[in-house]
């Protein structure tokens, strides 16, 4: 049995981390940890836990945490990994970090998006980016896995193809896309309060979000150049999900098969992406599993094309990776536990 | 393995069955029936089933497939399975009815409230009510299982225990309760859009819908007498779940701690019954489970007590508690399959 | 030009008085008070008045507003208006509390319901309870108006005439709710964020509700004896709206037609009271306006009579009655500003 | 008092037309005009209508109609009115279209998008395009009105007055944009109900969806020669309401000051129109009125332009629109009947 520490087990993701692993046969959380709630039995906090654990939060220092597990998640805010993590602690455990922290190369690119320094330069080089279906094998061994952003999930897996083959022009791309409200965080907020969002829907973060650089560097990585992108989030009333639709001109003269022949290679074998041909992606035909649905279309009259992609943002865009790559680095079977089927209705 | 047929697999309830069944180790459904959907894929119709399975929907008649399954799951609507079923039927394959019509004893009862003729009055006799919680022996050798309404599931279990033990006056009860858009099926109808339900919520069947009669029936048997009552359904803008508030006068003088033993003498040991202490029942701490949270509140100003109760309609209340029932009757764990954390947010 | 004051202008109620009196031909908003915002534009806080106006939010006390202004509204928190009105505030400027400070005749119920020390019980006398289609001779010569919350008016109006004429049995009543999130007011509180609202419902102050005991009273002078109910509020996904469900022991026979000529005598010149006799009432229309609908149905068979009432909690439950006061005071067309057709969808 | 005869009028624009005419202090709706509900009252189907009117829905058509009114408005499905308006009705009354059919210039545009032979091309060259702020002067004289579609004012207005001047490359134009469901009418289709749309988000029409040529058709005549952009509309799980984000290439170096100069040009005078600068467009402050919301972010690193619109799709996307076009005709203040406060919450 794996043992599992959550640091920050009451936010959204970190809650989700604990409905999935609640029915994984080879994990168990051991620590709920939360500075806010420590003291409070975890059910209390998320009651639909009622009955299904007795344990109290805890608010525990990553040291001492992983003196106790195998695997520590951290669904910290931004800063926080960095701050606390270091060499000691990925000798007595893995850790998989939930936030932004370790997801770039280049410190200097985390520190101009997120207008902070780094605290941890050192260890950006040993963690691996955590996108399972490209970054598999690299995975296996890591000690310190930068699990990816929700949007970043979404838009990199949609386009990554079309962009390792060189069918479309990188800096040509621009990324829309939209969220639910968990992706906020449950922090107590006014334009986070139903009558905030409900019935509206607002863009945000508009050329200066900080998915924009990771989605750029991991798909300059695949295109073998920098690239340079667009990426607009926008917040929808609804729990979870996220949508993404991107536009980019094609650099040849290509049919709908033979895209679908690229997607094919590289996604062919992947349980949790779904490459649709007769429909468009729909958060409904995601939501609550573990599933990327995408598709594309071509536009002859701008000589763009369209792919769209769709998951939900807790389980594929957070929670649900994450076990994926706990299950990786564990080498137990990599869907152990998040075969769900999308919640319709 | 089980072999499962749906019939009515592309209404809520019956996709509700397909979901969770595609995880029960123990069965497995061999056939999608659906009239109206005949011939097309069944993840075609729900998506969410893209790459889960490749199998059409068929519009097969209850005999013949009763040949080729070990049970029939029948979500259809009222009328259909006593106008179809027959014993011949129930010697090849057990049947769990998801529709009304076999859950009163006295025919004359649903004739009165469904408004129509029951067509095979004969197996009213041979069906066993199938409120796993409260008749879990007599289901155990049934061939042919009522499954219980949605709101009839929420509105018994809340009121049952105190019913049972003479606390409260049953003809002072009045259940008011409130639901989910997916309890009105997948019909194409204008009262059902989002436009006009969104934003919105309404009383309707006030005084005479037909889960009345079946909740006065069972709890008219805990009681030992007749019991009549009001039960008044409100739609709220939701997918999933039903929330009851029930009013009863109470007949003696008791505590809060005394209502609570009698809660737990009946469901102590229940894994999908949770009586809450310091809370209410909430929609969003059920949703997507098998769980019913039940509270209780004394008013001594009024002498009355305040039941509360909730669920997942779509699955205790209908696809859920059908797999459990199925379980039961085949021997298998009883929670088996049903085990999930209700998805919140 | 009738000069008004709001205090509080920037929770939700404040701001509907802003957003109703924005098209009111003979008011206009001189000041927006609000501690939190003082300093800010009051559209950069509601950017729905972006363009419409300029003026900044101030912290003013009441005497120096009241100064300056005809009226004064005082959209404010449990316990502000006793703690600053006086009876020189009076002399200067009629005043309209939104909050539930001057609505009981007997400052005990206050301090039992509220939990706290009545601050001024002298004014208590002198306050008008400023329900208008009940009490408008007495409103028209007031100074001091209590606008009578959201759940009472919707509750009160519905239940009035037929206690009025001694049809129902004031003791049995039962009155079940549910409102929109609006009425939570705009506070940064978690259980309010857009996913712990959304796809749930639940019950709360279940027994213990501030309403009631102002139900009971208006009831009570209706009934000409004291009255004592149940009172259960619940809170649905939706902006705005309350929907309440009333049940009550019929005292004599009577026809649906009888209790209709009751509801004509008291509401049949009302402009604002649509009594229903076809359907029930529904939240989306009534939704944007100031009216209440109300419906009825006998159960002959528990001799009970169900009440149904609809009405926008921000309006007809807050704003829009407080500007029909407002009407009445100064001597205006009563349904001047507020002949605004429900907004649907 | 100009008399108005709807067609249409139980569709949502149909109805959004008759609220806002309900408090127009110079026209009156004489006729309800619906073929599906002929002989219903008006407010048994819109029953927000209850006690505002008594008319009943008639299925009249076009040229009687003519005969009675002073203009008419056709809320009706694509082809309708091109089947059936004619010069004689023209000459008897005012026409303003709320379809597609008379919206272009060219009738082989139409049919190439609209997939179907255009009934009445003789009437297309005198029928005006009916954007206000665009078209105003032209519109004055006209007899014949083609309502601007929902997504197309949006999309139009936020790129217009930077493709008029030459900014932006309107090749380069791509036009991704959202709308709440009330935009898809209300037909009874399962797509549409509240399970399918509540929760989810889809694209849909995409590279092919009717409102395409119609941006295009006016963003080229502002630019002097023809344009081909991408247009990909979203549904989201809101009642009201467009959201649109533009992307487009920068031609010459701009500053943000510069932008807004050309915007305050054109719109600067504009009452319904309003050019953000510290904030973008939401939804919920332009909900239940007239205005348009926008905003724009110049991307230094990718020399694109990001522009943001919205609106109310059943006001100024619809209804609004067609009573300004007809407060133009009939040389009444442009505003009438328009200045409602958008509803937030």
């Amino acid at each position: 049995m794996i043992k599992v520490g959550i640091i920050g087990a009451t936010g959204y993701a970190g809650a989700e981390l604990a409905r999935i692993l609640q029915n994984h046969k080879y994990a168990e959380v051991i620590s709920y940890g939360s500075r806010s709630y420590s003291g409070d039995k975890f059910s209390s906090i998320y009651r639909n836990f009622e009955s299904l654990t007795n344990k109290e939060c805890v608010d525990e220092d990553l040291l001492s945490l992983s003196k106790e597990v195998d695997v520590i998640f951290t669904a910290t805010p931004g800063g926080f990994t960095s701050a606390n993590l270091n060499k000691e602690i990925l000798e007595n455990a893995k850790v998989i970090d939930l936030s932004g922290d370790y997801r770039f190369k280049d410190a200097s690119v985390y520190e101009k998006w997120y207008k902070t320094e780094h605290k941890n330069k050192e260890l950006l080089k040993e963690a691996v980016y955590g996108l399972c279906e490209i970054n598999r094998e690299k995975i296996k061994g890591a000690r310190l896995v930068a699990n990816p952003g929700c949007y970043t999930t979404c838009s990199i897996l949609t386009a990554y193809p079309l962009i390792k083959e060189g069918v479309i022009d990188g800096d040509s791309l621009i990324v829309d896309a939209m969220s639910g409200v968990s992706g906020a965080g449950r922090g107590a907020k006014i334009p986070n309060l139903f009558c905030e969002v409900n019935e509206s829907a607002k863009p945000y973060g508009v050329a200066d979000h900080r998915h924009t650089p990771e989605i750029e560097e991991q798909l300059s990585i695949a295109a073998g150049k920098d690239i340079t992108i667009n990426f607009t989030p926008h917040l929808i009333p609804i729990n979870r999900g996220i949508l993404v639709t991107e536009y980019a001109n094609l650099k040849t003269k290509i049919t709908m098969d033979e895209i679908k022949k690229i997607y094919d290679k590289y996604y062919g074998k992947e349980k949790f992406i779904r490459v649709l041909q007769e429909n468009y992606p729909e958060i409904r035909f995601v939501k609550g599993s573990n599933f990327v649905d995408i598709a594309f279309k071509i536009d002859e009259r701008t000589n763009r094309v369209i792919l769209m992609g769709a998951l939900d943002n807790l389980i594929k865009g957070a929670a649900g990776a994450a076990v994926q790559n706990m299950n990786i680095l564990f080498d137990i079977d990599e869907s152990h536990g998040l075969c769900m089927v999308p919640c319709f209705p």
